[in-house]
């Protein structure tokens, strides 16, 4: 663990490593991955590596080491691994795999190799992997594991310590015994810490906890991630609509979800998957650009068509081309801020129907505000270098016109692109640069057009 | 928690609190507040209500919870509040506190208050968050709490069970037991559910775990973070330079640190805090943006100026004026991509100095190839609109140059700014555009001044 808590070790690592896939010194190279790393720092190594250098090190890892070190990577990455492997290969990687890891990686596969890999799989596993294949992947029912540990409530606490002595191990992440029914429904769950400082002839039912409600197997995952936040859990049991418990989810899975979640938003506002290999080769990338290049072309002409409607206004005032751009990036700057609070308030559940009228009167009249401001310093600065009064109040009114509106085109449009079930921090910005674009180029020509006429 | 699931459920309570505040029915408020809800629900709630309703429900949470839901703030938020109690107020407030946020919300007050609240408190809890307390907030150190459960090698796992039954809980996250030397170093962890498996008669040296690294107290919030995440921890024990342990950190507070991680670069793209409060009032909000859109007048003006240069060409080819943005923007566009993978594999740490120049290469084919392929798009459409090869030839040479610009800069310019200490994604975005509008127009009037002249 130390080896990797130090930048300068790992770069180090990754340098030697990579001067020894140069001069070929394999054997040296596969001594440094298998001896010493974890699985996940292996995948870690493979996910930051340039695609020749990552093929050549998943050749090196160890046969053993596999399985594991594929539960660690990224989906992206992972599903080119997997393409090389036949059914009966895949059978025996996965192994070892928890249940709701084998499912989403069973997704990514086509649908004749899942079916072959499940024929090899014996009774009980495949039961398991079918059942959390069942759910949808970014449900509680897709996260869920099904290596609970049940207890029945009318034990006692000393049978619960010897029942456990009979294990070899405990699953992962196993902070608390679920205790259940005759008919397996959820009653509630015994922590093991409040067991350890309670009295050993105490029954379950006397130190269990009630107050827990267990995790509807159709909620959502960012909906379990923000229960596992606000409540601190480290693992939740998941029940089916009669309270039947299926499994449980841990907080292992949920920080991935966390981290994809907020991932998601940074990476879709530039046109990105939250999966993105930042190591892709050259042709998946350029492929997968030059569609958001292609709206932005698109959106790029229609804020070109509105300018070349004042073709004869700018060849009166060729000053109009020098600024116009200010009016629109001024707007744009403006939205983006009143967006992206939008979005980070919607991602994490504060933004309600009830506070929209609230937020949408904070952002027009703190927008308002600053454009008066800086309708004023602009304008002054405009006004000094063209030595044109007329071109000063035209930008100034163009500037509060298009702040304002993209104060209200940022609070409202995310959340309509939510009713619309459009994903607003993928379309929202580039919706609003272009209205900022067409509003500021809009107004600002527009208005010199009224005021040199 | 049920009751929180749906967001509808919470939304009707929202509403039906905010209907009761407006009607004035302060008594059903408190009584929906303060019956069942969890300390992290009305922290929840506080965060999610516009500030007069916030101030309006603070008053009505019960005296006995403030302290617990205080924990469950945002910085930002949380200040606010603190702000009215007197140093004894506070001292009581925080006596239920970890030593970790404890020390957290201390760092918000004035020295002067902080030295009050310490001398109310007694001797040990005193030294235990002043200890915490001399540690930077974003370090393991200020991460920690110092609520450990040690224990020695020599024992028997029985004796340690009699051990945690003379506790009346164990703290919060206890997954294992930490095993110290006699002069508290650390040795290694006994897993709780390790230990549950085990032969009482096992000494605790048979049982623990000795290949768990600690952390060191100096080590970054990031890096924790990471480490957490990789090997999938819930509790880490923290050591000081000699090894010696000083505390454990947990995954909650992890998960926090993730959490303001990942939105920490959305947010900074836009100018904002990462912990911004979505309901800032007018005049904060207002300041705040100013600062922003400060910073971007003056680009616009650079980006303007460079346009000035070019007014005679434009007074010719007034056509130049109308299709200048789409150089400008593409460019954006295509160099935003860039920027926010490096920003994201940097934060994830897949980006190192062996893999910028295979990162630049990509980057640069991929633009390269995608800068070709929208300049013949473009510019056939320019000729087209216009009936104006020369203008074709220009747009097309003026988008290459642009995209390809844009790839490299927006490759080397994070890398740059973080060896300059410069926080790559506050200030990575401003300067891209900058660079992309200076060169999108010089390039694109530079050539039709060559060209029409």
């Amino acid at each position: 663990m130390t080896d990797i808590l130090e930048k300068s070790q790992a770069r180090q690592r990754l340098r030697s490593l990579s001067e020894a896939l140069d001069s070929g010194a394999l054997k040296q190279v596969a001594r440094i991955l298998n001896g010493g790393l974890s699985p996940s720092d292996i995948a870690h190594l493979l996910e930051s590596s340039p695609p020749r250098q990552r093929v050549l090190l998943w050749k090196l890892v160890d046969k053993q080491l596999e399985g594991e070190v594929l539960q660690y990577m990224s989906d992206d990455i992972r599903a080119d691994f997997l393409s090389e492997f036949n059914a009966q290969e895949l059978a025996n990687l996965l192994e070892d795999f928890e249940s709701d890891d084998l499912a989403d990686l069973l997704q990514q596969l086509p649908d004749t190799v899942i079916q072959e890999v499940l024929d090899t799989m014996d009774e009980q596993d495949r039961q398991r992997v079918e059942e959390v294949l069942s759910y949808p992947e970014d449900t509680a029912g897709g996260l869920m594991n099904t290596d609970t540990v049940t207890v029945r409530p009318d034990i006692s606490i000393d049978v619960v310590l010897r029942y456990l002595r009979r294990h070899r191990t405990l699953p992962p992440m196993t902070d608390s015994l679920i205790v259940v029914s005759r008919r397996d429904e959820f009653i509630g769950v015994l922590p093991i810490t409040r067991m350890l400082v309670s009295n050993p002839a105490a029954t379950v039912r006397e130190v269990m906890d009630t107050d827990i409600e267990p995790i509807p197997v159709s909620l959502s995952d960012t909906k379990v991630a923000t229960l596992f936040e606000r409540y601190d859990l480290i693992s939740a049991p998941v029940v089916d609509e009669n309270n039947r418990l299926l499994g449980r989810i841990t907080i292992d899975d949920v920080v991935d979800v966390i981290r994809e979640d907020a991932d998601h938003s940074l990476m879709s506002m530039a046109g990105l998957d939250e999966d993105e290999d930042t190591f892709a080769p050259v042709l998946k990338t350029t492929r997968r650009r030059a569609v958001w290049l292609g709206v932005n072309v698109f959106t790029a002409f229609t804020s070109a068509s509105v300018i070349g409607m004042f073709e004869e206004t700018i060849q009166q005032v060729v000053a109009l081309a020098v600024l116009m751009p200010i009016v629109a990036s001024m707007g744009g700057i403006a939205g983006s801020q009143t967006l992206t609070l939008m979005i980070r308030g919607m991602a994490v559940g504060q933004v309600s129907n009830a506070s929209v009228r609230w937020l949408l009167n904070r952002e027009f009249l703190a927008t308002a505000l600053n454009g008066v401001l800086f309708a004023l310093v602009v304008s002054a600065a405009t006004m000094v270098w063209f030595g044109d009064k007329t071109i000063g109040l035209v930008i100034a009114l163009a500037l509060v016109i298009n702040l304002t509106v993209a104060s209200v085109v940022g609070t409202l449009l995310p959340l309509t692109l939510k009713r619309l079930k459009i994903d607003p921090a993928l379309a929202g910005g580039v919706i609003l640069l272009t209205t900022t674009d067409v509003v500021g180029f809009l107004s600002f020509l527009g208005l010199a057009t009224y005021f040199y006429a």
